[in-house]
């Protein structure tokens, strides 16, 4: 017999049927021993009642051993009816129990952790209702991501995460040691994919990131997974925050769409991403912050704090419904070599940061092109061109403005879902002390 | 005006266009300028003449120039019209040329390089009409795994890729340094995605691995790109097959749909993925190879060497027209710890390698799922199950009956593009002497 999916059952009222599922909860009382089953579809209750032959298996099991069961399923009386739960109107009489695992828990599922023993116990406490949706959520955003930009003409390609030295310079580079010479572990993908645009002009890539930051918040991670695309052919900044516009857009109605059933499990809020995200350049968003939100000594700082990026967000959020705001024109002291400086506004680059509910979520904006203005750009920081020297071959043989943005995944599914920890919105998150298990020194 | 992209030119006969490009190929005829323009989605010829005005720049101008073109699109007299080529009907007329970037190129795009010169100039040679159609065939491949296992209710998952000590003891790890702490780079997402089937049942990831080897060989990549899947509640390692089987069935059907030109300009075989996949044990296989196919000495070998898998590929693509063929029940010695003993068939595992087109390009089968049963394996193989005690957390909470795949981006690609070499389907490969550019030590 074939195996029915749980949320099926319901179809085959009368019928007997095979599912194949754990045991969410047993109760045994007496005689009469209930359960709960779970698979990846939903959950039922069944019963052993008057079948001697199986009634010593059914007084063994526990939750989480994993079981085939035959069983008819019977429609429940009116008065045992629960309308508003998946399989309320039925029951299985449970016919057969064959045993595939047993199991041995260390707590109950719907128990409260805290993060340290949640984490410590991952292969397990992930199974749990809220986790398990925070990231069939997480799946369904990166690939909303994917299809928004497959349908924009954008092609997939996969960068790598062993580099050369730490070109840029920058303390958050984790070290390898590749046949004795010493390689650093891909802190982001964006000089490949720059190279990308060369060969595709639209390109984006999904992959993992690594910081060896020493700071463990809630907002770090060592390492995480960073949605990435750069296009080439732009006037300016303005068209990669229109397509990341649009990025959150498809997000948000395919998750509305997939997920109803997880985003009602998290209760989470409605996202709104309107078609015309309000957009400040810094100055103006620190003149906001100064004249209308009573903060102080703002205009004229280089970059916004992280209370500042709330403010901001409920300001945009009650005036115009969006739970997005760009901010653009970051100083060029505080954006990396490759950001393309305004030609008429000197200093100032044509950046932004994507703020959501809060937080900052992405980094973006066209990029230096022409070659000779992205050796200025090196200059700059003080980097040696020698160091990019491969990455330079891209701009030398005729590359076009262009622009992207990266994005990390688990910091969006944080926000999206409305949890106070980014961990939390990562499967098997690296931190200083943590592989998995904490790190004993 | 709006951006026309090349391959749509032949709708605009007539009328003014804007299109921006490469210069595919630059010809000064004195009174007469020729170009070949090129964007992502094709080429087009387009002349200046009598335009003392532009003539200057035109006369500049270099192939990789990247420029912003108007122009009238000219219907060619008939006796010029080119029948087999996008926009051999038509001709540009050009009015106007803006010049984006300047290029300076280091050889022609269709000259033929030996790989380490293909490889050093890379962020150039990529934009070649033949390593750019592999790598968009690449990304379908990668588009094509996804979409299949999504529509078998798959969900996808980011394994990460820094991981604890060197557990399975292979020489094969990166080391890196973790604040002071030892940790390796994965070199496959094994456990996570064992894990992952007590969350999920089906889940599947893609990502890079590393493997430490020291050879540099056509075969050999130090990081590459793994598509893994596993799946819970199976009967045995025959459901993996199937679900893979119909992986290849959408790689097969997507790239004959979505990859069409990139087919031709790589002059690929027709791929042949039949329902039913020829499958041997290995004992039958070397029984082939004995009797059939004149080989000696291989009956009761542990394994298969490379050429008997070429041999095998051919006789099966000749008997049953099929490219892939699956040979089974390796013994435990040969396969990993998790790997399920046939209870039928002592000594032999429930696993099987794919062979595609003359080599293996996915191992997989059917994992111990349960606790014990597991503690044995590990034992088998001399490992401690204290190095193991995160990922044996899934098996002691109840884990089913389960197995899954993992199989090579880079190879699959390979094998079916036909190349000589897996590094010439490997955006930026790293080998042993090379990262991006060769590594001097």
């Amino acid at each position: 017999m074939e195996r029915t999916m749980i949320k099926n059952l319901s179809e085959k009222i009368g019928q007997e049927v095979k599912i194949k599922s754990w045991i969410d909860v047993a109760r045994n009382q007496g005689k009469v021993a209930f359960f709960d089953f779970r698979d990846n579809s939903g959950k039922v209750q069944g019963v052993v009642f008057g079948k001697p032959e199986i009634e010593e298996t059914a007084k063994k099991i526990r939750s989480e051993w994993v079981v085939e069961i035959l069983a008819i399923v019977n429609q429940r009386p009116e008065k045992a009816v629960k309308e508003e739960v998946l399989n309320g109107n039925i029951e299985l009489e449970i016919k057969d129990i064959k045993i595939l695992s047993e199991a041995e828990i260390p707590f109950d599922l719907n128990e409260e952790l805290n993060l340290d023993v949640f984490l410590d116990n991952q292969p397990y406490s992930l199974r749990s209702e809220k986790p398990k949706s925070v990231f069939k959520i997480q799946a369904e955003i990166v690939k909303s991501f994917r299809k928004t930009l497959n349908s924009l003409d954008f092609t997939e390609f996969q960068a790598p995460k062993i580099v050369g030295g730490d070109a840029e310079g920058g303390a958050e580079v984790y070290k390898i040691d590749y046949f004795g010479s010493e390689a650093g572990l891909a802190t982001s993908p964006q000089l490949y994919k720059q190279i990308m645009v060369g060969i595709f002009e639209r390109s984006f890539c999904v992959g993992n990131v690594f910081r060896a930051e020493k700071h463990s918040t809630s907002r770090h991670l060592n390492e995480y997974t960073s949605m990435d695309f750069e296009m080439g052919f732009i006037e300016d900044h303005n068209d990669v925050m229109n397509v990341f516009t649009k990025v959150m857009q498809g997000i948000k109605n395919d998750l509305e769409e997939n997920c109803k059933e997880e985003l009602k499990i998290l209760e989470t809020e409605k996202l709104e991403i309107p078609d015309k995200i309000p957009t400040y350049t810094l100055l103006e968003a620190q003149e906001i912050l100064e004249k209308e939100l009573n903060q102080e000594n703002v205009i004229g700082e280089p970059d916004l704090e992280p209370e500042h990026e709330k403010l901001l967000s409920s300001y945009v959020k009650e005036k115009f419904n969006s739970d997005l705001l760009y901010v653009t024109h970051y100083p060029v002291s505080k954006r990396p070599f490759y950001a393309m400086e305004d030609s008429e506004n000197r200093g100032f680059t044509k950046s932004f940061d994507a703020i959501f509910k809060g937080v900052e979520i992405v980094s973006g904006g066209q990029r230096r092109h022409n070659y000779e203005n992205l050796l200025e750009g090196l200059k700059t920081k003080n980097l040696k061109p020698e160091d990019f020297e491969f990455y330079l071959q891209a701009f030398k043989t005729g590359l076009p403005p262009h622009g992207g943005i990266g994005f990390g995944l688990e910091r969006v599914t944080q926000k999206i879902v409305g949890l106070d920890n980014v961990k939390k919105a990562t499967l098997f998150p690296r931190e200083i002390n943590r592989i998995d298990r904490l790190i004993n020194k």
